[in-house]
């Protein structure tokens, strides 16, 4: 147990005194992350300025035994920020600067509190943006997306976080300063760039990262298409992936909701369609017109019943707004609403979503589905309401069962918002003990005496044992059902 | 020290007997890789036909400390697969089958022995293929591609191995099965897969590979520009990046690669040109054809004194004929040669490739150049002959200043031919002492008994301290000429 006061004590000695938050009211807004049903307060939070004063930090509590949890904005939808209560809360906000932008060598070297569209916007001038855009993108900052390998609506072509990255500079937990990965193609050594990427702030603090730009492209477009049947639209999704089409947006939401979406935003949708797709394309005009007459054709051909190209850009904006705005519009249907996010291969979209909508009916709760459908990553919306006794507990246990099926199709549970506290349990499902030992080794090597977000990502062998999962790996035991198709 | 009857007769009692090699004649074939300056005789050579029998050596060797080199194909560059004089040299030839192809997922299941042009073959029928396509294609492994990493001339806009990879089933020393990434976007937990990737048998020893597959372009093109000046042909490989146009594939050779190349297969290459670019698009045809339009007038805004388009399919293969065959043409040169893989920033490239003619004249040997440009990955190929006493360590060291000159421009001592047993002391010119702890560490993890390929990839402490490099990180201490431009 450490002391509160000796620590504020300590660490103001350390640091300027505004870096150190340590009273109770002013600790309450860091008591959770974009998972806001766990909810810890820490025992102290900082808020440097430098890397030195992180490198300070680190040092000391390595020294100490403090755990720490970093923190980026906080938008985080797996509680991988969720505070330790015995530990200290290590905000990056205030590294923000933009340091550097190489406009020759299409990269932007930014401190990890930089927002993720902020980078867009500082290098637009010179034609290129930064392409992972997480719905978040206004709030998030890049230090988050490299802990999370945050993605995004046009990850299907321009790739998550890892393949947007160079180089990162990270500090261990005792306080070394490393470089990982390289300005170039690819770098010699063991692939740590890569290990750090998505390791939840388990592994290091990063302090700076390269990112590599692209030149904004000069044309988009985007179709709309209408479908009676899912089964149908998913299909329309692998068939544009077979024909050698890399969409720059491939998105797919349900009727309900397109019928949330459209009630909130009027986006055009047709309400009463089982299905939509939006599909865009981007690149320069001409390449994009042709595209997009071939992606017409193959949707007609999948069974589309309407296909509507936005006519404008306005119209195309109105489109995307109406996707962008779904979690929002389906949280007006509902008090609460849990969101799920798993990853499929793209061929078992149509039996998934029917299986989710069998559990829908079992467990009495609704479903909305909107997401990444040419990756195969879905984020499918529970809605439930807290304030009925049980009802919390029955949307974790049918998200559960989303995920575990997830895992049983050949995919994963979780395609870009982490594993943090929310997930833990169905690492059990996902990955054998052998499998969980090895992370928990490699863990060690950064930080043996686990001070760096302890409890989060990676479960104790303990704890799967608990937990009790069936390993699904090979497996259908927990999904009979899947024989039937 | 093993003693080679021994395990002669314990292998022959665990394997079929044509999987034991031991003949010292029969040992010869296996003495080296595609780096054939170092040879090395194994123990004893094992050629197994299943997993399960790479399993049960492992486990072996594990329990007898018996050190453990993985071969693929043998046709790497930089000694990754030279045998250990004490250990068994584990060849996974026999490996070799294609054991599904999923269209609609659009992924193939392989082994590791499979050539990586077989994969592309296999799945021809389907309208797919494997994308990374290293000069080796028709010989090199599967496995080896994944243990190195391997890249290819249309990396640039498909990416190294690690971005066509969805899965590995991998044996560790200890003869567990583990089962790295999955069928899907991303995979949740620590990022081992791409840690695994490009980690030259250091780690585990693949068994089981799940492949990216991609449809056919319907159509590529390319473009041959001549240049009067290096500089100018790499500010056009540049601009044609920075205009966001993506090529397939963008080379580039130097006045010495163009007449050793026109001169043997006649390509109809401009001997008198100082350098040229071949860009290739691919797409589809309207696509394609727009594109080459816009390549073509950037080429020659760029200073290109002649940019032509390849007339029909044949004039594109011999374009791509004299490329392919750059480093046999520039091999008549001389009775030696050795190849080099560095990156750099492509805003570096005119700077470098005078710096490097400026060593060829220092060191008195010729260098030809042919290159990955738009990746900035370089490949100087230093002309010595061996004969002449000396020659070869010359080469050698100009080998090595070239690639601490990459470093020192903020690139890396290898683009896709691995560390291997070559560039083990520019390691220590890439990383520092607490990088290099760390790669050591995670190794160790895997293999904490330094079983699996020891002396590669990864040179110790000592081995720096002895090859007292300079650490180039910030560093243009060893090339203060770097100030000049």
């Amino acid at each position: 147990m450490h002391n509160r006061q000796t620590l504020v004590r300590k660490f103001q000695q350390m640091l300027p005194s505004d870096c150190v938050i340590f009273r109770e009211e002013e600790l309450i807004p860091y008591e959770c992350d974009g998972l806001s049903a766990y909810r810890r307060v820490p025992l102290i939070v900082l808020l440097p300025y430098t890397a030195d004063q992180v490198e300070a930090i680190l040092k000391f509590c390595h020294q100490q035994q403090i755990p720490v949890v970093a923190r980026g904005s906080g938008t985080g939808l797996s509680g991988g920020a969720l505070p330790h209560e015995q530990g200290v809360l290590l905000s990056l906000a205030r590294l923000n600067k933009i340091l550097e932008i190489d406009t020759e060598n299409m990269q932007a070297r930014v401190q990890p509190g930089v927002r993720n569209l902020a980078v867009s916007e500082a290098v637009k001038p010179h034609g290129l943006y930064y392409a992972p855009d997480p719905s978040s993108q206004i709030a998030c900052s890049i230090g988050g997306n490299v802990a999370e390998n945050a993605g995004g609506v046009h990850c299907l072509k321009y790739g998550l976080t890892l393949h947007n990255l160079l180089r990162l500079t990270v500090i261990t937990i005792d306080g070394e300063k490393i470089t990982l990965g390289a300005g170039g193609l690819d770098a010699p050594g063991l692939d740590l760039l890569t290990l750090m990427t998505g390791s939840e702030g388990m592994l290091g603090v990063v302090v700076e990262v390269l990112v590599k730009l692209l030149p904004i492209p000069t044309c988009r477009q985007v179709v709309l298409a209408a479908f009676e049947d899912v089964e149908a639209a998913a299909n329309a999704v692998a068939e544009i992936i077979a024909q050698g089409i890399l969409p720059a947006g491939l998105e797919m939401m349900d009727n309900l909701s397109i019928r949330a979406s459209e009630d909130f935003v009027h986006a055009g949708y047709p309400t009463d369609a089982e299905a939509i797709l939006l599909c865009e394309v981007d690149g320069i005009d001409d390449e994009v017109a042709e595209e997009i007459l071939r992606v017409r054709e193959i949707l007609l051909k999948s069974g589309a019943v309407q296909v509507r190209t936005a006519a404008d850009e306005q119209e195309r904006i109105r489109f995307w707004a109406g996707r962008k705005n779904a979690f929002p519009a389906v949280g007006r249907l509902s008090p609460d609403y849990y969101c799920m996010d798993g990853t499929i291969p793209r061929s078992q979209l149509g039996k998934v979503l029917k299986m989710i909508s069998e559990m829908s009916d079992r467990y009495g709760l609704r479903c909305a589905n909107v997401f990444h459908a040419g990756d195969g990553n879905l984020h499918p919306l529970i809605l439930y309401d807290a304030n009925i006794p049980g009802e919390l507990e029955k949307a974790e246990s049918f998200g559960g069962e989303i995920l575990e099926l997830c895992v049983a199709v050949g995919g994963s549970i979780t395609g870009e918002h982490g594993v943090g506290l929310e997930k833990i349990d169905q690492m059990c499902a996902q990955f054998t003990d052998q499998e969980l030992e090895t992370f928990h080794a490699v863990k060690a090597v950064f930080d043996p005496h686990n001070l760096l977000n302890p409890g989060k990502a990676i479960p104790t062998l303990n704890r799967c044992a608990e937990f009790g999962a069936m390993h699904v790996h090979a497996g259908k035991l927990r999904f009979p059902e899947l024989e039937r198709f």
